[in-house]
């Protein structure tokens, strides 16, 4: 185990790094209402893998050996706006979310789809494998309908149930609470982030490069996909939780935390591999009410250890030449923002600062 | 069981029906480039129930007895063409579908989506409940991943596989083919028409006056949803086949048919609800590759039976004073539509027969 100073230590490095390369920003108003003018708009399949059928088919004794399965594919919805000459932003969701994530705001105000489309970027969202639409998995699945939103609502960090944090940016209500709810959509099959990362491999050699925008699960195979792509040119990961990667040799300690999901641990990968994303800029965003030290409460620990490990991750790829940050947004004067900070109230806030950073990498 | 000629005579009515009724159209040439100007869209949870907790929430022991679980609803993805003065259009997908059903057809061209709003009606694309982005069901759901898609082949009217129907409208290929059954996606719940009319009941309740269209399975749900809400001025529905509703004392003798899924039975709803379904104008439409008198090939005779059974059905609203057709494609110079029409090839000749229905019944 590494010292509570040197932990400490790691995690402010990561900090220090990403006060440097950021500037204080004006924020412009975005209304999000002005028309979209969309030049093509479209879905697809992308990437997964076939069930081969082992007997012939007798279409009047159809068995399953004798058919087919094509499935673990993700789905993707894409906008191109008119006159598009950004590039083209692809949005993976986290755990228990689908592409909704990225649509409308529990509170119908309009979300990062809508409020980069109306930035000019081409904007692809996706379902990942075995989520979704794209729902149809190669390997059987239970879906338990296990109540246990209340949870969510501490995990997700809108408070400790049935109290918002007072300084929460969750648009608060019955109404908006029951849509943020019904947004979650469970596993259709288990969860395989190496599937999903091929997913996405797949979908950037099909539209070329461009920006992956990850959001809490799925930033971890957001990390392999960006190992694996040439044409992932950035990555924009929204509260990471587990999942990291770090080199062979270099991986840090699991970090304990209050939650039950302790000790938070990161994975092994070959250095080769982990140096890709050393060629690629990088940003990790964190919201608000996530202590720098270790609390009793079992989510703000939980969120504390994940930011800890965000801040090995980053020095790990700066000290290889890398060039990744953690912006904290109430650093940037934003705060009670939850683990949705792209669809909380300040959330053309929370995209301006994304925007920023874009512009800073020439990727806009 | 009622006789041969009976059903004949039944089902030739609700043709002859139709025919009064449609004016040879002609084919205007759409191109589907142009770019969309939108005027608003989003996304949003609709219908659904919650498990509600029964004892008290401690966050230090969340037990699923604590916690709340929504679910059962409807996802809706919507889009409001700039200027939009048509009457929304809602459209409900069919069995193992989702919304992708309506967006890119296989070979990636504009689908029903993008077609109806080109010619400027606002969209409505829905998961219904425990499918898709609407996948958190209250019920416990297994998902066998069972490989089928031969059997679907053959059951969507593509041809007998491996072979395509010779006159097939379906874009063929390795790769159109993959998508096709890539847009398959599971319940993740029991299958239960009366949460899907529900969710559409509440739709409508939220969008006011539109027209339902739907498909296949999504056809029963459809008939439940437009008894149920005056918001729904008019159905069209896109090869039903199970799922008809008759008033008590009126229902038809199941049909047998030479498939798994013989005999096809239709429902009993009370009268006075009926009755409201001779209040809006419905519209069916059938494909190519259905034959009008029994044959041996499972498929086509289920499709004999269901479009049988449609015709007792029209012909049911049409004694009680509505308004109901069924239009066989072939019947306007269409052959070779899968059950999929509105992605096959023809996909936009087959939206104008559609819009020119719209049109007679004072729905543009």
């Amino acid at each position: 185990m590494i010292s509570e100073r040197t932990r400490n230590s790691l995690w402010k490095k990561g900090v220090t790094i990403c006060l440097g390369l950021i500037v204080i920003i004006g924020f412009t108003s975005v209304s999000g209402a002005a028309p979209l003018s969309i030049e093509k708009q479209g879905s697809f399949a992308v990437g997964g893998t076939v069930v081969e059928a082992t007997e012939p088919y007798d279409p009047r004794h159809p068995t399953p050996q004798s058919q087919t399965l094509h499935g673990d594919h993700a789905n993707v919805n894409y906008q191109i706006p008119v006159d598009a000459k950004k590039p083209p932003l692809v949005f993976l969701h986290g755990a228990g979310q689908s592409m909704r994530t990225w649509q409308s705001t529990p509170d119908g105000r309009d979300g990062y789809q809508n409020i980069f489309l109306g930035k000019g970027y081409p904007v692809y969202l996706v379902d990942q494998p075995r989520r979704g639409d794209a729902g149809r998995s190669t390997v059987k699945g239970e879906i338990p309908a296990t109540p246990d939103e209340q949870f969510w609502f501490g995990q997700f960090r809108l408070g400790i149930w049935p109290d918002f944090y007072a300084d929460t940016q969750f648009a608060q209500g019955e109404e908006n609470l029951d849509q943020f709810f019904r947004q979650m959509t469970p596993n259709t099959g288990p969860f395989d982030a190496g599937l999903v990362a091929d997913s996405l491999k797949a979908l950037f050699g099909r539209i070329g490069d461009g920006v992956l925008v990850t959001h809490s699960q799925g930033c971890g195979p957001g990390w392999l996909a960006g190992m694996g792509s040439g044409n992932i040119k950035a990555i924009a990961a929204y509260e990471p939780g587990s999942g990291f990667v770090f080199p062979e040799g270099e991986v840090p300690e699991p970090i304990d935390n209050a939650s039950p999901f302790s000790p938070l641990k990161a994975s092994s990968v070959p250095k080769q591999e982990f140096m890709e994303l050393t060629r690629k800029p990088i940003v990790i965003f964190y919201g608000d009410n996530i202590p720098s030290d270790r609390v009793a409460e079992p989510h703000k620990d939980y969120w504390r250890s994940a930011r800890e490990m965000a801040g090995k991750f980053v020095d790990a790829v700066n000290r290889h030449g890398g060039d990744a940050c953690i912006i904290n947004l109430p650093d940037r004067g934003l705060t009670g923002n939850t683990h949705f900070p792209f669809s909380d109230r300040n959330n053309e806030a929370v995209a301006e600062i994304f925007e920023q950073w874009l512009k800073q990498k020439g990727l806009d």
